[in-house]
């Protein structure tokens, strides 16, 4: 539980504009991935100077700029200066709490989102990614290195498919693609913690923690909608942006994307209904478990207590207890109580709690 | 629970429109039924050869060519060159994850739907379908052989009802129709499966399982919900497509088939409320079987632990225990014990113990 | 439980307009009863045969025609030839599983609805009623004999109200009026049932029906709500009918019969709700008597047995036991054992368990 | 339980406008209270005879007339005659179980609304409250006498606010406002009855009685809902009113109400998020409560059980039991005794059960 | 639960209009807080005396007049005549209970809303705050002194930032953005809460106070829903307002305070489902609980009632029971019941309730 990352926000009554840098400070500095290409040729390079990107200015090409590391907030803003993002464009960029959206300004679009994935405990990691899209150019931000572009980076050197003969915003729906292609491992996690669940409750030793893996799953699930959600209204509002940015062509992409999310959210509805189920399951589970216990004491008890009463009536010491002085007294009562131990038996039988 | 299929998919990263096999592999290779009709003429064809499918190009006549098996790739890729669909329906075409929609392109609508059935385990299966509608054509593509399209094809062949006589619009309606009427076995059998249950909470012995049977079949009305819901959508969609596909005379079959889905998804509604209950009806009959188990033992510990304790009175060794040496003492004794048993008995048959 | 019909369709596979009788099939004749009327004059006939109702042409009579029984399927596909009504309109009549709906064709509309009642033995039956409102006829059909309209012939018959002064638009208002309000019988119904239900709660004998009956009411009032909440829309879509069937002067009553039948819907979902509680209702009831049975047994245990541990030692047959030689030490003992039951006693009234 | 009043209809198959009171039948005739007004002048009369009211004709006064007591059908009729009131419009004057809800007719608007208040057995009493609002006149209709108009008149008689300055419309929207007003009340009434329910939640001593009495909580505020959510519905549709009616200057008086309206809304909906939650917390209160017996069984049971067997061994009779002679044996056994008595308390202590 | 503030109304019949103070009563007088500025100039000044903020009037500068203390209703209502404010509008400034929203005047724009922040007891507390947005003055008004707007102050006297630049409506942006930035505190403490509250469900020793923790827990959740919902309309109802008061430059900034404001709301609805599962899990905890005790008694009685009960059978007294004359019976016994005791050790440890 102590995962848990409070919402504190650093910037309460700076002035709006301020660009915070809300995630975890690392050391590292940030650095930049460019690819400046068009259909014949790609250019390809790695700095940590953010005033090498400026000379990238062919109009005829596509530039993708990458910037890996949110610490710098002065290379970000500086890089804001040169491409003339608003100041509160900025912000979002480095505000990594920021939701999903999708804002358009005059002379480019800007979309937040988030890259999920389970790390190796397990536990659930979002990335703040923001993306801004010019008219030949195409700007990405990630909170840190690592990432899933890899398949577009290769599709991108090797001309594989289309996305070298179209522009920057078949490269935008590419990288959105790809972010929720993994959406997808993240569903199937979501499927496999619940097989483990499920399996869990009938394990009787650790239940009492059930209950909390329940309850932190549920958090997740959570936190996973509300990372997804949003995407929705992102990716078919960028169908309606200015056809100057976001080409007719792309919107058949950006159209089989949105059933893409779509997909993904019923998926996750699907879970969050499954895991809602899940406590009444592990209640009843706990119930079935107290009612087996409560059997073998009823059982035992119920048998054992009116013998008990026999044995204490044989016991007293009453001067004149005529039963005591027969010769088979003591086996005769031995008799009884088998069978009334035998009648038990049945009775318990017939009530199937044997 | 080992029959839930992960959601893995196997593009990721993959460039758009790139068509890939979803299902189950098998050896089998993919087959084709060609049905050429007009009102008057009937030519039907069957064939493993997808290039024999091209010589059918009477404009006059409606071709309804129906695919089975979506193993072979390239050959649907073939098919797809020919009848120019775009990638990414050919992509959505063999993509069985993809959830039903309604995609209109410029020369043809694109439908995606799910075939439902319970197997002979009762274990509920997904089948994918999708069918392309052009002007005097009507693509059909399914998972695998056996399907339950049989009296759409006798009704073809003796040009039963009308359905020579209308164009290729109204055979797609056909099928869809056929389809939406197969889902009605589904909710019979819901029904079937909920009453067993129910009476299976009656049944003491397995309760443990219950809970997780319940929780299975909540998780397939879920699965059952995500094939049906969508499915209104795409039929109401086919009345708004443009007329030159989808005729008007057509538009009341559809409405009437609008009709049905909203009446199956009402009944998935019904049966998924009855089955959220049933998870609190479970709660409440353990708690009434532990009601039952905890009532026999407090009425026999209740009856016995003070016969018990008065039989110790006088089985202590006190040298000075005046009632010891009465005649009858025991008699007596005997006779309060009673006294308490027939007390003790109307007193649970006040309470309605007993 | 054995009432449940299931929803097994007969006609999986028919054309579209197979006209194919759901219901239960009974020997009896189907018969029709026929009221042609305008202002002044008031003709009424009884009939089995169908073609006696195409005596009725007279245009400024306005003619309604009942036809009772819908097992006869060939006598009313030949009414619809003979009001020209559509094949798939034909098979709603008889389809009795149809949901209420309104569909317009060109020159008539067609309304379906459900009459509800509960029977003798409280159970909840459903009649499948339909009618076909005409310029100057209007046909409806039931599945069996006995119905509601009793009232409707009685103002035909006096000229009671305006229903003589107005077209048949009016008359199928008032039809509809008058199920409605018996579905104000039904809500008093299940008024009642949820009190006898709420009392059966406080009787502890019969626990284990209870929860089934609770689940079987839930299942009624989902039945009757999804015959009645469709109404709502087929209401307010015949005021906006065109005018030449639907009268202006009619729109006001209809607007009426729309708020009633709100009123109807919202008591249903208030006695959902109110249901949907008694579960848990009947959960903390079985907890109550749990705790009340749990608490005898505590107190008689938690009070004798460490009196029979006392009575325990001193039953003990050391050699060395000097208590055992005083005079009074039984006496002694007597009286500690009442000091601690009645120490007991005090704290378990102050624990309020007594 | 008992006050809940049956919804039955007494007017089934009515022809519709058949005006049916369907409160309580009370022997008092209904009286008349009549206030014409204008800016300067003001004539306050009562009467018992529904003929005095129709001699108020001045156009340029404004007229109110308060007719209560709705027994008197005939008479309300005669009213309506003169007014040509519609007979529909009487109906739902009557029928006390009219929802609330606003007509539009050509003449005048028609709003009908109810009155709630807690009576002094805190049992929820609905009065029908119907308004008529015609160009220079305002007629309102009440079942009984005593009302929450009171203020309204005295700002009448004194001239107090701008009352006297407005037209009939202000008059509606001031009436409705005291009437909303008094929601506020109600409210605070349900706060309480809250916070008695959670108190009772404490007490042991009742527990099968709270399960009935937050049931009854439940059900009551289902019915406020009911009586104030349409309001928001009718206020609103009051500022889309033709203007001669519901004049300009009074549609910010209206949204100021309608806002009014909505807070009252929230406030129910968040009485009705607790209430459902005290269910749930009813259930886990009975839990600990059992527990808690559990425990003291539990701690006294497995305390003595074993003492007692172990006094058990040494009141067997075997000839040869060596330990039975040991002078010291019995203290001996004592010390074990206590030893284990400790031992145990403490591992009690250890788990938290003391 | 003693802190709940009634909803009393003051004013029930009051002439709508009248203003009414309805928070708590404090001798403390109003005092006000000015700044009047622009580009260049900031006058600032603090004053007892409502008369001294009538000389600020020069149209170039913005003047923001901060009210605070809502206790001196006549100071109010004469700022509020000078001003030329609405009753209605002032009645809503002093009526503390006021739900957030908008009201659009001819020449002002009117906004509430609540400030929110847990005391030092962890009490959420809600103050009311209202604001009138003319072409150039902007009036505050506050309940009590101390506010979250010290940094806006701070950079209206520093010019930091662009507020000084922009008009009066960016200075109503840049107040309630401090504001919204403060709910994120509040959602802080609402994450840290919530995992006190589920360490505690861990703590076994004061369960029952927990269920009644939760239930606030809820309240309060409810309640600052109701205070942040309605803020999003507020919000983007500000960017419809006639663009003479809030200028199109502002639009950007009330857009992204919008999505702020979204991003509380889902939180808080994140907390809220989380929240209504933690009952649930203090019921399953209590369930493992009580399992765990149910356990303890069961081993031990299990283990001890056999026992017990063959030690009885040879205290009994019949003269004639071999087995009481052997020699080594006794020792033999002994080995006879630690086999037992063995026995049920490792049925229990194979049962897993060891």
């Amino acid at each position: 539980m102590k995962s848990r990352k409070p919402l504190k926000r650093k910037d309460i009554g700076l002035a709006p504009g301020t660009a915070v840098y809300m995630g975890k400070k690392t050391e590292k500095d940030l650095y930049v991935e460019i690819f400046d290409y068009n259909h014949e040729t790609l250019k390809e390079e790695r700095t940590d100077n953010v005033k090498d990107i400026f000379s990238y200015e062919d109009k005829n090409n596509v530039t993708w700029i990458n910037i890996n590391g949110l610490n710098n907030v002065e290379d970000i803003k500086e890089l804001g200066n040169h491409y003339e993002l608003h100041p509160l464009l900025i912000e979002d960029i480095v505000n990594t709490h920021q939701r999903p959206k999708l804002d358009e300004y005059e002379d480019y679009v800007f979309v937040v989102l988030k890259m999920l994935h389970f790390d190796n405990q397990n536990n659930l990691k979002i990335e703040h990614v923001s993306f801004v899209l010019g008219k030949d150019y195409m700007l990405s931000f990630q909170e840190s290195e690592g990432d899933v572009f890899e398949p577009i980076r290769d599709r991108l050197r090797t001309s594989k498919g289309v996305v070298r003969k179209m522009g920057a915003d078949y490269l935008l729906y590419a990288l959105i693609d790809v972010i929720v292609d993994n959406y997808f491992v993240l569903i199937d996690n979501l499927s496999e913690k619940t097989e483990i669940l499920e399996d869990s409750l009938f394990n009787t030793s650790k239940n009492n923690q059930t209950a909390f893996e329940i309850q932190n799953f549920k958090r997740e699930i959570l936190k996973i909608r509300r990372a997804v959600y949003p995407l929705r209204e992102v990716v078919s509002g960028l169908n309606k942006v200015d056809t100057t940015l976001v080409k007719e062509k792309t919107h058949l992409y950006l159209g089989d994307l949105h059933d893409h999310i779509i997909q993904v959210s019923e998926n996750i509805d699907i879970y969050r209904e499954i895991i809602w189920g899940l406590m009444d399951m592990h209640l009843t589970t706990l119930s079935n478990k107290m009612n087996e216990v409560m059997k073998v004491l009823t059982i035992i008890a119920t048998i054992f207590i009116p013998l008990t009463f026999i044995a204490g009536i044989y016991g007293m010491n009453f001067e004149n207890i005529p039963e005591l002085k027969y010769k088979y007294a003591y086996y005769t009562l031995w008799g009884v109580m088998i069978l009334i131990f035998l009648g038990m038996l049945y009775y318990f039988k017939r009530k199937k709690w044997l």
